[in-house]
């Protein structure tokens, strides 16, 4: 990004602090029968009240019309490019589910499927096996293929028919094809090298996928092999301490966002359950850090089931908890969302993110609810989620003047 | 910047005439105990009036939460991308006492110091020695050092301990390091030729300070030697008539503005010392121009004196003198700021500035006073400051449509 030239030479330290309070798929769409949406039916009153002290505005996640998924959409809250910084889904898979990644390491999604004796795929998910089933046969192949080659092999359950491999040591590469034929009744593709540099990894996943076939070939199951998927390394990315000279903590629940916080070099609280729990941290926490980032995922969840009141309740528990860091003497404040995830549309959505930054160094503009369409008419206007960061770091005073 | 691909292809000339004014640090943030800006606070009917007869909006400097100094701003307001044309401090610091830069020429930025046997820098500023002082070290030095090697030596006076000093000639680079320690109690830093080109200058440099030094031990003064900063040339960059087909006139009183304002092709008008002179003059010159840059400095040094009335009272002068133009038959007239400077903060800031443009060939919106949340609810919207010229260009009906 433009901004980035010129940040290293205008950065500076100072003792303020800076708070980044994120509602996962915040943004919704009126309900049919209302008109209204989650955050204009939900009562939230300190939401609200932060609305009218600060500067309001919508956020574009990634660009206009493009929905994010949360890798990007965090990064880009982050302050990072997301196109230019794009994490392979291998990557997410096994920071979703809490696997640690050294920056050799090579992560995988796989898929349990079945093929028949001609190696035609019959079915892409193995009849959907359970979870439980899909634990016994990592735990059965983890056993057995601890390595291949001086290469660690580490296998973990997603979920159903998923998991996630990751392969750790020396001269890894993801530059290979995959295996998986997109398409039931077509057979198994041949995995390519792609760039003589992945020469070593192609004969490490060969035999990684011959010694499963043979040990799946033996147990009565319909996972008969592994699709891989999204073979990726995690990107080098430049940490907060570097990149904005901030120490920073990650207050999240779930492994993904603890995982891409881990990835920009925040400092990752773990064993937290519930919000209460996150709010409390923060609390704790408070003096040990220059920048907090602060996930609060009900939004998200109770948006993708298609939920409307669950949403409205998780805004509401979020308005209640908030009102408890009121005390905490931030210089820079920042609440919004990833992303919208309307219930409407049980998905993610590209649709701008409400935000409201309250800082005794910026406006209170007129609106004075924490809306989508009050915030559209806020005095940030409507701009890029890239840009939040360098809201937070202009407010808190932390970027010297350029040039003269 | 993207639209400068196409710039040549569709700007044409007219006769229709463009005026800028732009208030130097405009913008500002509220009093913390009125909760209104110097602008919200400040009498200014003509103001509002001109922006409830035009479409209002508010610019982004550089981008968001970045500071920018007068130069980059203003290179900004220009319609060049402030990024990539950056102009050396060197540069800055001679243009900013009216210095001419030649497009050769090596511009630096020097600092009388105090140096002790061992020539370690016992002070950085020479016990800050009056500007008195420093006027007759200069006339010394530049009687004594014309010219080294054949570069022609131009050494002026800044304030206090600073001066500029400007090299004249061919083959000069401004590749080297710096002698400055940054710290008191370290020696003189060697300066070190950063490439091959910049050899002969290296040796021009050397003999400078070689003779200074001879020359201030003869004399009692806490001036020993000369902190060499900023080693800069001025940026190649197409001057107004080039890129916009436009005869341009800079009506400013400050040396930094009208350099600049040369550095694009401007002519300058020299000898305004009070702002009705400048006001008066562009009557006079109205019809000798295409394009006319009005500059306001009291906004600015009230601001950064943190002198929240004076910046009131600033813009109350401007607001009365303004009215003289209001007769002018302009085509297209922005008022507007480089970037804000909030009496709160006494210094430049990263805000939003305030613009309002009005032409027979634009849009009245309902915002009905010229002020920073008021601009925010425009039509303009919150927009690059590098739009500001396109906007007039396209407003006085100087570009041509692209494509068919």
């Amino acid at each position: 990004m433009y901004i980035e030239k010129i940040l290293p030479d205008i950065i500076r330290k100072n003792e303020k602090k800076i708070l980044l309070m994120v509602l996962d798929g915040l943004g919704g769409l009126p309900d049919i029968s209302t008109g209204k949406t989650e955050l204009e039916t939900a009562i939230i009153p300190n939401l609200n009240n932060f609305a009218k002290r600060g500067s309001c505005g919508l956020t574009i996640p990634i660009a206009a019309g493009i929905t994010p998924g949360s890798g990007p959409a965090h990064l880009a809250l982050f302050g990072y490019d997301p196109v230019e910084y794009q994490i392979g889904r291998g990557v997410l898979e096994a920071l979703g589910i809490g696997m640690k990644l050294g920056k050799e390491d090579l992560a995988i999604r796989g898929n349990f499927a079945t093929i028949d004796e001609k190696r035609v795929v019959t079915d892409r998910r193995a009849g959907r096996i359970s979870t439980e089933e899909n634990a016994k046969l990592v735990s059965m192949l983890q056993a057995e293929i601890p390595e291949i080659k001086g290469i660690r092999c580490t296998i973990r359950t997603v979920k159903e028919h998923r998991l996630a491999i990751v392969f750790s040591g020396n001269g890894l590469s993801p530059e290979l094809s995959e295996n998986d034929p997109e398409k039931e009744g077509l057979p198994l593709r041949k995995i390519e090298v792609l760039k003589p540099e992945a020469d070593f990894t192609g004969q490490v996943i060969a035999e990684f996928l011959t010694r499963v076939e043979a040990l799946l070939a033996k147990i009565d199951s319909k996972a008969k092999t592994i699709l891989l998927r999204g073979f990726s390394r995690q990107p080098e990315i430049p940490g907060f301490e570097e990149k904005y000279k901030l120490k920073a903590a990650c207050i999240a629940s779930y492994p993904m966002y603890k995982g891409l916080s881990r990835l920009v070099g925040m400092d990752v609280i773990e064993n937290l359950s519930s919000f209460e729990e996150q709010v409390n941290t923060l609390l704790k926490l408070y003096d040990r850090y220059d920048f907090f980032f602060v996930h609060y995922k009900k939004t998200d969840s109770s948006g993708e089931d298609g939920n409307f009141r669950k949403k409205v309740f998780a805004l509401e528990e979020f308005d209640r908890l908030f009102e408890k860091i009121s005390n905490l003497q931030f210089e820079a404040v920042a609440v919004t969302g990833d992303h919208s995830t309307p219930s409407l549309l049980k998905s993610h959505s590209w649709h701008p993110v409400p935000i409201a930054i309250v800082s005794p160094n910026m406006f209170s503009d007129d609106v004075d609810r924490f809306t989508e369409r009050s915030c559209a008419r806020g005095m940030l206007g409507i701009f890029p989620a890239t840009n939040v960061m360098y809201l937070l770091l202009g407010a808190s005073l932390k970027l010297n003047k350029f040039g003269a």
